[in-house]
């Protein structure tokens, strides 16, 4: 399950010699994430599930930091990840939706997610949301574009917040370039984790049931999100 | 060193002998908390990084919640003790000083208090939190009255805020009403805590360093402490 992406990966010489004999059927399929928003509770429970999840990495990130200057700078990430989780929580009690009930379906799956990408290390938690959040944030802002003009607009915002990439990079930056060392070994998890987030953000979409779930299908979609993390790991001067 | 609370009652009957036959110097050493307030950073970084501690805390509690509807109700009080901690990081920055640095003689102490004190399961947990940051926000309170009367008043208010209180008191009383036998343990756990929580009252304090710690100059002050955390217990429906 976990292999998503190296399959995406070996796949795409494959797409690629299609598209040269094109299917007009699948060219129809190919569509964006907002054609496969689910409804409104399925979508807030999983957003604010999700980032009561980073919240609960983040705030183990806190615990963990290696300097009180560290602790302060991931705690303005934590509150950032908790406040959106409560945006998101208000939107549920709006709609009139019971905010348990509408995060529980995904609760296993995500505290799944969390386990196997919590990293050995502060700094292994540390990109692991870094690479979570920036992928999933994008896939879910994509996702909202679904919904009616207010909601895409409200959770766009909502995700957009760039001060928290801002501090991430900035301590990873920092910790990088005292033990120029870590770089390799945190591109290498950074690539071992981003199956299993492509995984989380297909989960998130309301993929017909009677189709074979296709990743050929998603691909011009998955394709941008691994773009802009891509973009990111460079920002951080690691090879994605 | 944990016994302050237990010697503080089995003083008090020699107390009250005392006040019988009043010595008029101990009379006058009978101080308020306003009167032994620290200088500001002193006070600022280490009311700021306890409540950086209870956030810890809470967020632990967070992940170690019994359902998503606790998980959710407990994230409203780690956001609010992770406000607070930003709030008073806010008030260093405006001073001059640098948080961290600010903080830095305090997390020792208060890590090992957290860590004494961090209870054996979810129940216990915010429980601790519960006594620990009704004792500690009265006493930093009172603290703060000894600071410019700006100070006080922003200190008192950002202190005061009582939802988290009353999420707190919900998640528990709803835990002993499911299980009454939480009960007792709850009482002798909210006990042990006492004495703990106290001595970090204490180290709060500007105490004359050549004078003998004395408890019975503060006794008035711990009288005081101790009342409000009895009715924070009786909200709970526990005996202190």
């Amino acid at each position: 399950m976990v292999t998503l992406f190296p399959r995406r990966k070996r796949r795409s010489s494959l797409s690629r010699g299609r598209s040269r004999h094109p299917n007009p059927d699948q060219v129809v399929n190919r569509v964006g994430l907002s054609e496969l928003t689910p409804d409104l509770p399925h979508f807030l429970g999983q957003a604010a599930y999700l980032q009561l999840s980073f919240f609960e990495g983040l705030s183990r990130a806190v615990t963990t930091a290696p300097s009180t200057a560290s602790k302060e700078a991931v705690s303005r990430v934590a509150a950032i990840a908790l406040g959106r989780h409560h945006e998101l929580v208000a939107e549920l009690e709006r709609e009139g939706e019971s905010p348990s009930e509408a995060m529980e379906p995904f609760v296993g799956p995500i505290d799944a997610f969390q386990l196997r990408t919590r990293g050995s290390d502060w700094f292994e938690a540390l990109l692991g949301y870094y690479v979570a959040s920036g992928i999933l944030d994008d896939a879910f802002a994509g996702i909202a574009e679904g919904l009616s003009d207010d909601y895409a607009e409200r959770i766009a915002r909502l995700l957009s917040n760039e001060v928290a990439h801002d501090i991430v990079v900035a301590e990873l930056r920092a910790a990088i370039d005292d033990n120029p060392r870590l770089a390799s070994r945190l591109a290498l998890y950074g690539r071992r984790l981003v199956g299993d987030v492509l995984l989380v953000a297909r989960s998130a979409l309301d993929l017909p049931k009677d189709t074979a779930p296709d990743d050929e299908r998603l691909e011009p979609v998955l394709t941008e999100l691994i773009a802009a993390h891509t973009r990111r790991m460079d920002d951080l001067g690691l090879t994605a």
